[in-house]
């Protein structure tokens, strides 16, 4: 006897790096399909990689009968705050929303819609916030007297290579966030509690200058920058477009949570746990994150469990494909 | 305003090291509150670590008002397959129990006596399984092409210390299990799947032989002892019963669940996941794992979800003491 299960309806908001990485992560998945990529430019301007369907994202509002999850791949500094909760009335959604401090009334916002609408939309997924989130409850969880630690990296920080973008006499330029090996290993020991930014990661630059910029400006400029820079021993180095595009094309990233604790009648016994995670596409793996939160979004709907959601309020179980009975057989 | 919320009321059967290391465990969580700890052994022959009640194990279905979640703390190999099914129709219980193959037969007898009774029992808790089974769930459902490899130690594994003590001429021992570096690199690359098991771990034994022992006959019966050692590079050393209490007294463990994955149009992109813990002592570590589903057991047996369930079936949150608004806070 065959049973023919519906495939999970996918729909992709924004088409940048997360939306393609989100539209060909969907085929290591068979039990979804991609019904569309939803943008804001003309739909024909666009080839998606893998031939899937573009509308414009006006054109969703009229499908919410042919999709059973959105997956929302706009940028978290405007996008996800107005997409977010305006799709989730009408359509069952997951994001990789970042903003760590406006998480909280970013949830009330799409919780709101979501709950109205009959809707499940899971916020906040990805690996930080998304994985990591999962495991730093886990772990404080497990060891209450102990000290949580993140690092990131060594990995492309978009954010930083945006800001040295915009110094003035620079052309292209990539930013790599390295975490310092004696922050990890105090971190392990429990004693990393007071160690400054500067002492927890580095940040190393390659930079493209235009032809006659000033060098030393534009490196004192970048060394001094407030919030992205100043805290932080900074390298900058000075490349030929022809070697960032040889040697700095990819978007890997990665990093690591750690927890000490100690336990024992007095205290005696010390415990450290790590997730770390290495990645040569930073877009790739945040996407693979979102499509397994978005199998749960679909399978908690379907249970009548609405309204918006975190990572940590999500059952492992429901990101899986395999049965709850293969689970106990074969992962437990 | 103050709130008094009402504490976590626990019981402990069986006051072995795991048993030790729940009761002072609970001492970390002040949301919770040891009642008695439960035994087959006369009460009063028993002094507790902190002072705790010893009640008799026969006189825990007397007092099931008393207790909100019972704490099962004897061996997987008869006492929990007993014990589970049967405590599981009059209180809530969790427990770690760790014969993986009979986990699914284990899971159904608990499951039926605990619906039963309305009550809500988590299994199999604990690290392995337990945090490791979340582990290898979740980096199943994020990189669904790739493969997941569980490593154990270096630790003191109790089996196989018992194992060597059933020698005939031995007086004590200790066996420590010891993963091989280049096999934990292999499977950061996904190349560990052929690895046999003496290419993935070694084993290391300190041995007190009794006097006038043949010790070439003990070594070589450790050796080569079928499913035990034979298939493993096993190293055995020889040491006075000083040293063995001196240097070997503790029940350090630990481990990893590596994902080796790739994602991208080809393929082309390659990511790990590591989980890795390091104990200086596996009952506290395994007891605080055990701590944190208890709280899940009570929440989830509140809200009327019945049953058995394993780790995955829960969701992270149900483990901390925060509420879902400090956790979208300083969490997330």
């Amino acid at each position: 006897m065959y049973i023919i299960m519906d495939k999970i309806k996918i729909g992709i908001i924004g088409y940048g790096n997360l939306g393609k990485s989100v539209e060909h992560g969907l085929r290591q998945n068979d039990d979804m399909e991609l019904v569309g990529i939803f943008t804001r430019r003309e739909a024909k301007s666009i080839k998606t990689l893998t031939g899937a369907q573009v509308f414009h994202i006006d054109d969703a509002k009229n499908m919410v009968d042919k999709i059973d999850v959105m997956v929302l791949c706009g940028g978290s500094m405007t996008d996800i705050p107005e997409q977010g909760p305006f799709f989730a009335e009408m359509f069952n959604t997951v994001d990789g929303y970042d903003t760590h401090a406006k998480i909280p009334q970013y949830y009330e916002a799409v919780n709101n819609k979501s709950l109205k609408g009959k809707k499940t939309s899971i916020i906040s997924s990805g690996w930080d916030p998304g994985m990591f989130s999962i495991n730093r409850l886990y772990a404080e969880a497990i060891l209450p007297r102990g000290n949580t630690d993140t690092f990131w990296g060594k990995g492309v920080s978009q954010g930083h290579s945006d800001a040295i973008r915009r110094v003035s006499g620079v052309k292209d330029a990539k930013q790599y966030t390295i975490p310092i090996e004696s922050a990890i290993e105090a971190a392990k020991r429990g004693e990393a509690l007071d160690l400054t930014s500067r002492e927890r990661h580095r940040r190393v630059c390659y930079v493209v200058a235009e032809d006659g910029a000033d060098k030393n400006k534009i490196e004192d400029e970048i060394k001094n920058m407030p919030n992205y820079f100043a805290d932080y021993d900074t390298e900058v180095h000075f490349i030929s477009e022809a070697e960032l595009e040889k040697n700095h094309r990819g978007l890997p990233h990665g990093g690591m949570v750690i927890r000490h604790g100690v336990t024992g009648l007095d205290n005696e016994n010390n415990h450290t746990i790590e997730y770390k995670i290495d990645l040569e596409s930073n877009p790739d793996f945040t996407a693979n994150v979102i499509i397994a939160f978005a199998r749960a979004a679909y399978r908690l709907n379907k249970e009548g469990s609405y309204g918006a959601k975190t990572v940590v309020d999500i059952a492992p179980a429901y990101l899986s494909r395999l049965s709850a009975e293969e689970i106990r057989k074969n992962i437990i």
